[in-house]
């Protein structure tokens, strides 16, 4: 079969053909791929940058934002068929340790991540565990939700964890309005009752929140425009999809007493006096991916026509072009490599 | 009646007399002072750190940890009696406002706290009102709780926080082994099944810890011996009372994966890279004081035996002599200034 | 000052003149009576049903669904003036208890309801407390949003008190179309991404669901049509607004594994066997209208258009034919008493 | 090996040699039982009471609560060696579902529970899969804590639900101080600050739990008695262990406004007028057995030394004269089944 595969860093992958995986464990599953999300990270792996994170030997297949159909199941797996259209969490869990028990499985003691640290989706098959495939509504298409088994799926969590400080009457700011911010905000109005305040430096880009949020454009007086709209106050809760560049200060100046700060985007450090913690008694909240039962619950928003992405996609063969797009910001909404299927 | 009295700042506040406050409002109560917690705030407020945050008029009352025995009540009073036995929440709150209805009544709207910014509790007789009064169990001295009213009850409430993520097999670091740290001590043993450890540099205020948790000298090899002890894994929960001089850092480094790091103390900054908050999904947690019902619930605790303070009594014109022990460290416990009744 | 006035049980009240009330306390607040709600209540009081559990003598003004304009403060209440819109929650609340303290006010220690147990806003006055005025958004007209102050509250607080267990992919039942359950399915809509099965025995209340919510007709199939709905399984949450003539079986019939049935209409039994609510884990929990916070929030619903009740006004001295008008059925929507301004 | 065999119901199980089970799948598990708890289930299901709930097909291997030393594992158990002192949760769950997925392992969409439908422990050797296997605190003896796989499981997941409801004041009543309610309140002590009110008909079953809670013989004046030692209010939580002839309107009658009656025990019915649930605004709520996670937390308290048992051991041969002691109400404690070790 075809598959994207890395041989060296700093170049980019080749498309090649590869033996066909095969299911042998009786929990295996295995998936032809209707669609497999580029975003940044996949550049940051061919520059090296996870290199020593992931001890990935090369060459590999990458590809962590997959989709597609069942083409065969082990023995054990009793839930899934051949033909269901299904889309994958993106990381392999043991389902023994205590948070996999526990419904935290991105902090699964024994997991790996597919595309980053062994074979990932960029293939015409990709070989998975029951543990990570979530059956779809046969309403979607694989390439059309491919991108949220990741992107989406991290914008859904911290989104999820803000629902219990969401009542009506509260208001929660948005920071960067790009694909997870975007999504961020789909989710808030599906969620929540919360007024949504969205920043972020790009007039355009805010275009496309202004039908569910008020919309601020990060111009220097943003802090400040935001605390106006809060009546002065702040707001309840921000979530920073940016993370890095100022955002990490300026989010933080955003709460109200007794807020909290979610980070989702990351490159900055967050650096607060401890005397300006306690005494607005504020949180920092960390948010990493989110569990295979929070991708089962965006699935159902996205069968529901709640959550869009707005995507663009490249046949396999394409995935340089599809990478210079991505590179070069040419790329509006999601890239997603979409194999032939013979 | 007498008072300790701030004239000026830098100068040491004198006891002086002044005339008895009444009674006038329907929600009023004139307490006896029965016990007035001296506090390193004390100082600072004599030393005028506090004087523009809070921007009180000199000359007022300090004092602001206080219990006594109500001498009379206001027309509208009907929970409270001349003779009652009380504490006071150290906030006079203003119940009408959102946080006072939802129990977070230390982000009142409409506050003020007396011996801060208001006349406080050194003196025979201190004025306020039925919001902030609770009746204390009869065995209970108000000489000996006082100093729960504030440093307890900052204890209280950090931990009353944590103890939903305390469950059966969780471990909690204590940083600082002084008067809150070792109320927050007792407060999870009654309160939680964690496993506790303790860290201080002074082997000897470790030592009052000694049956309830483990304990760990901080000398520089703390932090290793703390994920030594939590089997390489970090601390679900980390309750910092010191909050400067590195403890913001290392308490973050004691944490697991998922784990809350709650600022108590202040002093430092907490500075942590987005990336690193983002990869193992951590918190940090501010805490402030505690609401009225937090203090009813510590009490009920102190009536029980399961939690008890260190203290030394002086008589309000010793107020001198008081902080002369407690400015050079010569203070075991806390320093509790009793007025003679007359 | 009008007012309608209770003489007798059995006979229907009279429109007549009276002293009008003052403000003498520092938190007393006066308010003009712009929406008075009739009841059904209303009725049950008159025919003397609530004479033994209300204690209160006649004659006596009831309504106790009131919104208005503010005439007048007492010296202590420094966030309302007068001219102001505003609704009142139902219940006048002390504000010293635990539980107003913990935003439970529902459950006061020393509370009144008036209109039920004191006079009541079907006047042109009415006197109250600060404890239970809320400042509404000036787009909000009284006599449009009056009813919500009760029944509406008591929807919203059973809606609120669900959201925790109503995540995406989770089903609810709401059983009643009527004024309570449209106010419940017009909550769930704002705050939850819940899928929502409406069932009633009416067909035309059905239809006012129909664009939020699934229908199913109460025609005796209907526990089996929501299991249908449900894949078989059964709801997570029931929310019963009739909780008589056999929605009690039925409602926790409807049920999924560790489902949770919420009781908020009355006048029936639930009567489970032990062995079925624990060997599916299930919950029945029970609903009291709702605290001042849940008014002020349902509030933020109304002024965003979220919550809409259909009413029907009359003036004052109509209070006879609005009677009528509600115990014959002819009555479509909510009876509202408007005084006329002077 | 030996094992004990149903072959008819209302005869008496027979301990016979059967083959001996081995490892074949990847995640199986083979465990020598060093302890298998008898409990009122095992008489129920030679009754036949069980017969068709379970299905099960005669004769196979009884026991429920079993805990041993692992013997083997299979290829894919990296987390177990052979060796490790284990016990078995109760249930065998797919790792699969939502439910699982969610920690509420209990609703397992495709579970079986060995000893009720399948072949259980009372044997020398037990064949599980490493989602049902805890590996022990090397101090601990599976003859000592296998009752807890069960029956102790059930009352620690009650209690750990209530946790959040037992701050500080609030008083929770346990209804019957057997093996469960036993465990319950020793469960209760360690993990919350809660007052405990046991009542139990039997002042010597009252007597093992004076250490730790205020004891009420079931009387016929009990009812009255908790109210008493409420202060008239009644209880935040009453866990009824019992669930029968009578305690289900009793428990009610105990509960304070707002307040949580558990159902654990089972037999009879819960009957409540809707009015008094829904002007009291009390819950009822279901408790089946607990998750893996719960188990394991309760393992950490029985190494602590919090929880313990009372035991009295049979070798397997004896299983007859075990029945019979259990029977008759000789046996004090729990029944444990020991089979020799060759």
């Amino acid at each position: 079969m075809k598959a994207v595969r890395l041989h060296e860093y700093d170049k980019r992958p080749v498309v090649e053909d590869v033996p066909e995986p095969e299911v042998s464990g009786p929990f295996d599953v295995l998936v032809e791929i209707g669609g497999a999300g580029l975003c940044r990270t996949d550049l940051h792996i061919v520059e090296g940058q996870w290199a020593e994170k992931s001890g990935v030997a090369l060459p590999y297949t990458i590809g962590h934002e997959n989709a597609g159909w069942v083409r065969a199941v082990g023995s054990a797996v009793s839930t899934l068929a051949p033909g269901d259209t299904v889309i994958l969490h993106p990381i392999v869990t043991c389902g023994l340790c205590r948070a996999c028990r526990a419904g935290d499985d991105v902090h699964c003691a024994n997991s790996r991540f597919p595309g980053i640290d062994s074979d990932g989706g960029m293939a015409e098959l990709l070989l998975t565990t029951a543990r990570s495939v979530i059956r779809l509504d046969p309403s979607l298409r694989p390439a059309d939700v491919a991108a949220l088994a990741d992107a989406g799926l991290t914008a859904y969590h911290a989104v999820r964890k803000a629902v219990p400080l969401l009542y009506p009457g509260t208001r929660v700011v948005v920071i960067g309005a790009g694909g997870l911010g975007h999504i961020g905000v789909q989710c808030l109005a599906a969620m929540t009752p919360a007024e949504v305040i969205v920043v972020d430096r790009s007039p355009a880009a805010l275009e496309l929140a202004r039908s569910a949020a008020h919309t601020v454009v990060a111009d220097g007086a943003h802090v400040d425009a935001v605390l106006d709209q809060t009546g002065g106050e702040g707001a309840h809760v921000v979530l920073d999809f940016v993370g890095e560049r100022g955002t990490e200060t300026e989010g933080v100046a955003m709460l109200r007493r007794a807020g909290s700060y979610f980070v989702i985007g990351y490159g900055g450090r967050v650096d607060i006096p401890t005397i300006d913690i306690i005494s607005s008694e504020i949180n920092v909240i960390g948010n990493l991916v989110g569990s295979y039962n929070d991708l089962a619950e965006l699935m159902t928003l996205a069968a529901r026509g709640k959550v869009r992405l707005h995507t663009k996609t490249y046949p396999l063969d394409a995935v340089d072009e599809a990478m210079d797009d991505l590179d070069a910001g040419r790329l509006r909404g999601r890239g997603i490599l979409v194999p032939e299927r013979s």
